[in-house]
């Protein structure tokens, strides 16, 4: 949806995007003050990634609470289409997911697309897109999901599977009605016309509400579940959405894998990490130290003070004293990025340690663990 | 194709054709008595079809016998979207294919595509194509299929090995490319859609030379295999041809199962035979009994005469004295009409009892014969 100078699609974030205005554009629910407390109230606390309103929109959150409240429960559901490495902001859904899922003790099911991912670039082949899912899932699985209650699955593994739902689905979607959804032409190639029937599937897993953790620029998708989901005999996805991590280099747009420089990958080393942070993180500071001692930081604009705010800095009176310190000039550009280095080569390196032991229980998730192994033995009709 | 007062495409057959321009506009080849006569040198015999010419066109099918006397082999591909119940029209195919497999010793693949009538129809559900599939294969069987060397599949069911194989077609297949060939608009669903990629799949099982028995109205589904063929490492398919049976009711178009009296379906009781080619096919015979003795009828328009030649009347002095009988009027058309219900009456005795013992056997030609064993052990890539 291109409004003003930003623009958000699912394959496109431009500009400095108003959150407040897209939540208007898209007609989606802002996440209040009283849904938060009412989440704390239900699991005792509340999530960085909400107090900080990273996660700061919805649709029916309400009634998957209301559900859960109930005795109903409700099930998660995310995915991801596989690439050679993922940074930083990829891991946002599954993090804020996991701790759902440790907190509701709900099932969550994660679909990797190596088919769309494939079918999308003419320049990837299948093994390529299959051997990122693998690589991928690792890092999802460090996320801290739990292995009896987490169905992990790529498409042309499970296809099986989904494809009687699948075509139930796809019956119900004329080409007219997503080709504008999924930015398809008549050049578009027949097989990626179909996926959005695949990525529909796992909101119907269970005869239950699907909650949807996502950035914002996926809501365009499930308004589409949200016609049809219903005549079917399911319900309508229920979802949460995100803002995007801005970019290294700049407040705009998102980061992008095919700009190596605007991320921080998951692989990235200690040196690379400095290197990059000190060299490309857009600074809101100012030019030299007796400008910024005198004038202070622009926090709105300053990439460093929104990774620690939105991501990497949990404690609340910390994050404020930066916020205050660097505002006021009492902090130099050079002393946040060092901060954030930290931070970042913090989390990075408890992240490799987590992806290591993710590799003894990739069976687990895809397989053998207790969902995975009812999720196989189940045709979705 | 639409060409003077007859039309030929995959979804409507309308008119009387002229299967010689046929051969013309779709640039396929005649059937050649050379070719007819190097099948024979082969094999040792000809069929009925093929001596009569109701197989009378081909795509490569000198290259099919050149690899198969080179010790490349070949194999067979044919396939059918289900319906409630098969008339005597829809057995061609199957009966042609399992002689070729009998006298060439090759495998046969055949596509049940319960996923396409579904798609294609609002009126459909699922169950009920499946349903049907379960039922029509009884008949597919009943034509004499080598278990061992043929597998027949439902796509709902063997998606899960065709799949990656099928993305790699669909990838190479834009909307534009199959819309005209398929009949499709941007009204049509996205299932429809991404179809032609699995009816496609089949002709790539082998890395050899696929040979398929089929109306011409299925070719133009073939020039989309024969453009992407050899860039994904496979053999353009080759193809043998056949024209229409008429529909009962007249010398035009072809069977059609929503007009249950244009056909004879295999399920007709022997009354309901007699009485459907009495009171329904098509005379060319005189009106009455003295302008017939007169006169003698018109072999090119008479529905009896040419059910006889083409299917039911194997023998070749016996086809040839009734048509000079009844041609010179010493025939009358009851006469004509009840040795037509005498062979068909026979045909369907005889397709019923191999029917009722193909009961037992739809397990091994699904899931446990040689052939079938093999191919749910393999995925296509």
């Amino acid at each position: 949806m291109a409004e003003g100078n930003y623009s958000v699609t699912p394959w496109e974030v431009k500009g400095k995007v108003d959150y407040d205005r897209l939540i208007i554009q898209f007609g989606t629910q802002k996440i209040t003050e009283e849904l938060r407390q009412e989440i704390r109230s239900i699991v005792g606390e509340m999530h960085p990634m909400l107090r900080r309103e990273i996660f700061f929109s919805h649709r029916d959150l309400d009634l998957v609470l209301k559900d859960w409240k109930a005795g109903k429960g409700f099930f998660l559901y995310t995915g991801r289409a596989p690439s050679l490495g993922m940074h930083i902001g990829h891991m946002i859904p599954f993090i804020f997911t996991a701790w759902l899922q440790q907190k509701f003790g709900v099932n969550v099911y994660i679909e990797i697309t190596d088919d769309e991912k494939f079918m999308r670039n003419l320049d990837y082949t299948l093994d390529q897109t299959r051997q990122w899912a693998l690589d991928n899932i690792l890092d999802i699985i460090a996320a801290g999901f739990d292995p009896d209650k987490t169905f992990i699955f790529q498409d042309t593994e499970y296809i099986r599977n989904m494809y009687p739902l699948a075509i139930k689905i796809a019956k119900k979607l004329t080409f007219s009605e997503v080709k504008a959804t999924f930015g398809l032409d008549v050049s578009s190639n027949i097989g990626i016309i179909f996926y959005p029937s695949l990525q529909i599937v796992p909101t119907m897993f269970e005869k239950r509400r699907c909650l949807i953790p996502a950035g914002i620029d996926q809501d365009p998708y499930w308004r589409l579940q949200r016609d049809i989901a219903e005549s079917l005999g399911y319900y309508k996805a229920a979802q949460i959405h995100s803002k995007f991590l801005p970019p290294l280099t700049g407040p705009e747009g998102k980061m992008s894998s095919s700009i190596p420089e605007s991320a921080i990958y998951l692989s990235d080393d200690p040196k690379t990490v400095e290197r990059k942070i000190m060299k490309y993180a857009f600074s809101g500071g100012q030019p030299t130290i007796e400008l910024q001692r005198k004038l202070g930081a622009n926090l709105d604009i300053d990439v460093p003070y929104q990774w620690l705010y939105y991501f990497f800095e949990e404690d609340d009176e910390r994050i404020r004293k930066i916020g205050e310190e660097y505002k006021s000039g009492k902090m130099l550009t050079g002393e946040i990025k060092q901060i954030l280095v930290e931070k970042l080569n913090n989390f990075l390196e408890k992240h490799r340690e987590r992806r290591e032991k993710a590799k003894e229980m990739v069976k687990d998730f895809k397989y053998e663990g207790k969902l995975a192994v009812q999720m196989w033995e189940k045709i979705h009709e």
